[in-house]
This record gives C-alpha cells, structure tokens and sequence, in this order.
C-alpha cells in the first residue's frame, strides 16, 4: 500500500513546486497543504528547520515521519513516482549531481533576496546577471548537449533533475528579480529542450490549471466573504 | 566486480574529506588523488563545474564517468561502503535531510571564507558565531537526542550523514577561522556523541594516519629536493 503523503509550504511555487510537480507527473496522491494567512508564526515553531516545505510521510500501520529539505523530499518523492533511477547507483548519482548544481544556482539568488542593504542587493543582484548565472547555465547547457540535446538532464528519459531545472527557469522567467532579467534563461537551446518537455507534460497542465483555479476560487471566497462582512 | 574510483581533490580535508572517510571506512579501494602545487590551473577547465571534488568510476566493461558535488559522491560511496540505506526509501530520506541540513550549515560559512572585503567578513563572521551556526546547531542537536543520543543521527548505525558531521565539527574545531571560537561546536552533548563514535573508530584512525605520514614523507622529499638543488 502507497503511503500517505503530505506536502506543508505556502501557497507559492517556491522550494515545494518540484516535489508537488513530481508527485503530479507520477500520479501519486498527496494532500497539498497550502497555508492560509497567518497560519505559519504559530507552525513554525514546530518545523524541524523553522522553515517549509516538510513532508510528513505515513507508512501503513507505523507512526507518521516528516522531513524537510527539499530534494530530500524530491528525492523520496521521486522513487514513489519514478522519476529517480534508485536502482542505478551511477545514474542516481548522476541526477544528485544535477539536484546539486541547481541549489548551487539557487544558493546566491536566495542570498540576494534575503540582503536587506539596498546597495549590496544591487551589486548582488548584478553579479549574478553578469556573472553568476551565465556561468551555471553554461556549464549545465555543456552537459545537456553532452547528454544529447534530448530532453533531459540525465539520460534517455524525465527525472526530478529536469523539473527542478524547469523551477528554475520558470520561476527566473516570472521578471520578479529586480536586476535579473527575465530573459537571463534565454540562449541555451538544450536547456530549453528540457524545460519544454516538461511544460509539455498533460500531466503538468492539468497540475498548472488546478492550482490556478483553486486560486481563483480562493480570490474569490475572501472577496465573498469581505462584502458579507 | 567493484568499480574503480578515482577521488580527485586539493590536498586538503576540505569538501573531499566525507567522500575519503565513507571509502576508508567501508574499506572501498580507491585512489586518493590530491592534486600536486599548480596541477589546480590546467585541470580545472576540464573539470564538470570548474571545482573539486572530482570522481571517477569505471565500472568493468564500461567507459569512465565523471561526477562532481561532493553529496552526491557521499551518496554513491555510501552505497558501496553500507553506509547509507538506499534500500529503505525513507530511511534514505532523513540522511538526504540531514546531508542538506549541514549544507545549510557550510554554505554561510563559505560566504564568509569568499568575502573580500574586511569589513564585511568580520560582520559575517561575528553573525556565525552568534547566531548562524548556533541556531543550526541547536535544531541538529535536538534530532540527535530524539535519535536517542546513540551516536548517530539517523537510525541504529553509521550512515554518510554521521561523517558529514564529524567533517564540520572538525573543521571548526581547528579554529582557523578568524572570528568564530574553536569551542563553537561545545554544548551540544548528543551531536559530540556521534563524532566521537565517528572519531573512535579503527579505520578512520588508520586513515588519518595515512595522510599525516603521506604528508610527512611529501615535506621530507620536497626539503631534499630543495636542499639538493
């Protein structure tokens, strides 16, 4: 039996949008716990790193288990919707390394949200423009064509690398960075191979639409419920 | 057959040091490549992301494959040398967590190695040691004692995640860095158990003593050469 699962963040894409993509591209249930307003001061104090998303994991007939970190999560969820080659020990390493790399791409754009001193957030803000991300997609743009321009990250078929790399550029291509242009993503065809395919996924769509309408619905509830008040 | 591994890394503990650890301590041949003064410049455009560590596998029949990121190779050593449950997806997940958590440790710590300006390193510094890494500290210690303070972090026995602890903790407690005490690592009872575990056993003191007599003969000949020229 399929264990329960549920995935806790905010109601963004985020650091939880590939493990929710994951789970939506393999089929496997899960409950998609989106925090309401207000809700996270009085949870976080009982996260296990004071921050989200966490997975809390329900075997059958044992106590529930929760963890955080996200490609932990991406990980695990991985395996449940075969998505992450853990009977290959080299091709899994070879997607861990990819899972990696994409955090070392996260790691100073994180840092640059966070820095609260305008001028630094600046300069922050324009090495990674310039510098910092060009040199990552390059490098990563080498080792799609070497992998053969298919698709994919790692091998001849869809893993977790590639929908955490279609995170990345998704969420990089929303312009919402001051000094980071929207089209830092563009000019890396292999790259953008990977992130079409995964774009293209039924699944995917299907996923996109109903997080979008439960927005809507959402929108439209609070508004309902401030003209009733 | 066993693959062959090649472990490419400065002569340094540094980002290799887990990998080398996990290898000694499942008994895993492999070569210990430490790069030779100024071997750094002409290798490192050939490298997959421009750092180090590097490894190498050749599996019998099979063209080498190359990976970088040090967690990945933890993983996939780890398999080799028993210590990380691949088999057991959830157990597997709580070491991928805690492997990312000690990231999470490392990565402002390497911020502030890189940062240039004086004046900035010394307030990144003094955040660390007052509130950074005790704050990371304290949550790991709080999962070490729910573990039952027995040593390991995760489960019954040594894992890849006991060694990355152990790699942090040592580091720090060389003192080498300017602004945060060596006694940084104190006070945390149930996470000292593990190093200590980790410290205590057979193939990590002879491992340790390996590179300590490799190093004492490289100074003894490069003295020799330098007295004979």
């Amino acid at each position: 039996m399929a264990p329960g699962l549920v995935l806790t963040y905010f109601d963004i894409k985020g650091k939880a949008e590939y493990v929710r993509l994951a789970l939506a591209v393999g089929g496997v249930p899960f409950e998609d716990r989106r925090l309401a307003r207000g809700e996270w001061a009085g949870l976080k104090p009982q996260t296990r790193w004071r921050y989200l998303p966490e997975l809390t994991v329900t075997e059958p007939g044992k106590a529930p288990v929760t963890f955080g970190q996200s490609n932990a999560q991406l990980r695990y969820v991985g395996r449940l919707a075969g998505l992450y080659p853990a009977d290959e020990p080299l091709q899994a390493a070879l997607v861990d390394e990819m899972l990696d790399a994409l955090e070392d791409v996260r790691t100073p754009v994180a840092d640059s949200v966070r820095e609260e001193d305008p001028e630094r957030k600046a300069e922050k803000r324009q090495k990674l423009a310039a510098e910092t991300l060009p040199h990552w997609f390059g490098l990563l743009e080498g080792h799609a064509q070497a992998n053969g321009a298919n698709g994919h990250l790692v091998g001849a078929g869809l893993t977790v690398a590639d929908l955490s790399l279609y995170q990345v550029f998704t969420w990089l291509r929303m312009g919402i960075l001051d000094g980071v242009p929207a089209t830092i993503c563009d000019g890396y065809p292999a790259l953008e191979t990977v992130c079409a395919a995964v774009a293209g996924l039924e699944k995917v769509q299907a996923f996109e639409r109903g997080v979008a309408e439960r927005q809507a619905e959402a929108k439209r509830l609070a508004a309902a419920a401030e003209a009733a008040a």
